[in-house]
């Protein structure tokens, strides 16, 4: 699915010029320009819901963004990509951070009624607690970040839009890579907080395992983000769960990383421990931090296709509020393995 | 300087209900949490312009981020001190990335006109163009982050406020660290395009080569950043450079990265090219992003007073707003050196 900035990049133009265009504001645009956005967007079938819709009363133009911190790598990529995604139909993003606070995420909510923004993407929170639920119930169009519904859910009853990466998938995918590179004796390294995303990665870890027969005691390595991490939270906890994995035996040939920056945490302090990643045992982080490709070794990880679920998510906002009978609905994305240097190319 | 969220850790409550009371939201309020908060508030000497101002009509509590791009991790790591310092004035943040381009400020500005934003922070961006400018005779108050005014400026024509780390000092302190450490041969690695900080950078950095009667020729390795860089630009410009910097004769024992990003960037091209950090050169970076801790080796770096320098930025937006008869004022920061295991302990 192509978004505004492959338009902008195979037209030869800025995104401010595909948005304008988008919105019809064409006055100052060159005929040669606009024909180039045209072709562009016929060649990449970009064909976005337009954008110049009358805003009713008292809505403002902005999409609010509730992430647990903004300086967690994983969620200013996705700040990045949703605002672009925004841009498109000339909505801004008015950020906020949860610290995975309760009363942080209340008064978001709170918030983004009184300066008439009705549109809010939540990221990475338990999106069924009752102020989710009662803002949706007061007209908060919300669509949920990396959040399944529980299988449970009759999808008629569903109040809020789910965009997630299938994150079953993700940790089947990393921990099939480590088995046939010939890893035999492979461990989940996370943090222990069971959000449903951390469950389905773990479900799909584990599944591998199963098919292998490998054994499944006592495979899940585990700690507590603590608040005194700030702002690196995921790094610090890598940091922290060396020890145990340290303490693994057997010693395990192969982690899977519950994501990119705990894994590079955990790199850090193996490293410092005399433990080479991947001569001494293999990695795979999930998520695919742009940050990676720079750590040593380059982190192999699962990536989520974030540029088209923030495209679907700004484009199920803005097409919700333009009709409120629009059920909503789940929006599953199949993710990809990115190879690096962290996995052995063969283990023994 | 005391901010919300040390007075929120000393207090033990969350950053929320500070913000609370600061904002007169106390009818849900324990009497021994708030007493705790005023205690707290009391022993930092924390005390921030009240909140609890009237708007005017029109006016959002909203401030704008203008930021080049989200991903890059000293901008996610400013937008979040800005949101936890705009938190404690009950104002929320409406994120911007320009990608360093005109049309994007452009549309940036019209944008917070038109939703009854009045102040914005800038970072990074040149505050002299046109468009800054009229923006700030239009009535919209800017504070520019890490952009000085020229030397020239009269301090009584200031349309913006201007807060910034000193980077002369910040370039200094760099390679200054490299010649107490012994380097001799030492060179300053950057993105080519010369902003007021970049220049004031290398000023700093001159100043210690002439000072060691060191040559000043061939001594600044730069490359231009370019789009298809995309979220990791400095980082891979690092990567770029690194053949020039093999190419530099004789090769340097030191090298100043005008960024983290891009000497982390650097390390990668030069571990590729078997040349080991610190073993082969030293290696100062400038900014200190949460990841260098993380690098291998952990990259020493200068770090700019973040945390504070942000409740400036947004204590100077509210004061303005309030009394736009307040002169526009230069705030300059000092840096600190953070080391760690990129430089030699002794070099030859």
């Amino acid at each position: 699915m192509a978004n505004i900035r492959d338009v902008a990049r195979l037209a030869g133009v800025s995104i401010s010029s595909v948005s304008n265009l988008l919105n019809n504001r064409i006055s100052l645009m060159s005929r040669s320009t606009r024909l180039r956005i045209e072709q562009a967007m016929n060649e990449l079938d970009y064909n976005p819901v337009r954008a110049a819709v009358p805003v009713k009363d008292g809505q403002a133009k902005i999409i609010g963004l509730l992430v647990p911190s903004i300086v967690n790598p994983s969620f200013s990529a996705l700040a990045h990509e949703v605002d672009l995604s925004a841009r498109a139909y000339n909505y801004r993003v008015l950020l906020g951070n949860s610290y995975r606070q309760e009363d942080e995420e209340r008064a978001f909510i709170e918030d983004m009624f009184s300066h008439g923004v009705l549109g809010i993407i939540v990221a990475a929170s338990d999106i069924r607690k009752t102020h989710f639920v009662r803002a949706a119930e007061k007209g908060m169009t919300i669509v949920s970040y990396d959040n399944r519904f529980p299988e449970t859910t009759a999808s008629d009853t569903r109040i809020f839009d789910s965009v997630s990466m299938d994150n079953t998938q993700a940790g089947y995918l990393a921990a099939q890579h480590l088995v046939e590179r010939g890893c035999k004796n492979i461990i989940f390294a996370t943090e222990s907080t069971l959000t449903m995303s951390r469950s389905h990665k773990i479900e799909g870890f584990l599944t591998v395992l199963k098919n292998q027969r490998f054994s499944l005691i006592e495979r899940i390595v585990e700690g507590k983000a603590c608040s005194e991490y700030g702002d690196t939270e995921m790094f610090e906890l890598g940091l922290a769960l060396t020890s145990k994995v340290l303490a693994t035996t057997p010693f395990p040939d192969g982690i899977v990383a519950i994501n990119d920056a705990l894994g590079i945490g955990l790199m850090t302090g193996l490293r410092a421990a005399g433990v080479q990643v991947p001569h001494d045992v293999s990695l795979v982080g999930i998520d695919n931090i742009s940050l990676s490709a720079f750590a040593e070794p380059g982190l192999t990880s699962v990536m989520p296709p974030q540029s088209e679920m923030a495209q679907v998510m700004v484009e199920r906002i803005i097409s919700r509020l333009n009709d409120p009978t629009l059920r909503p609905g789940e929006f599953l994305f199949p993710p990809t393995l990115v190879c690096r240097q962290s996995v052995k190319a063969s283990a023994a």
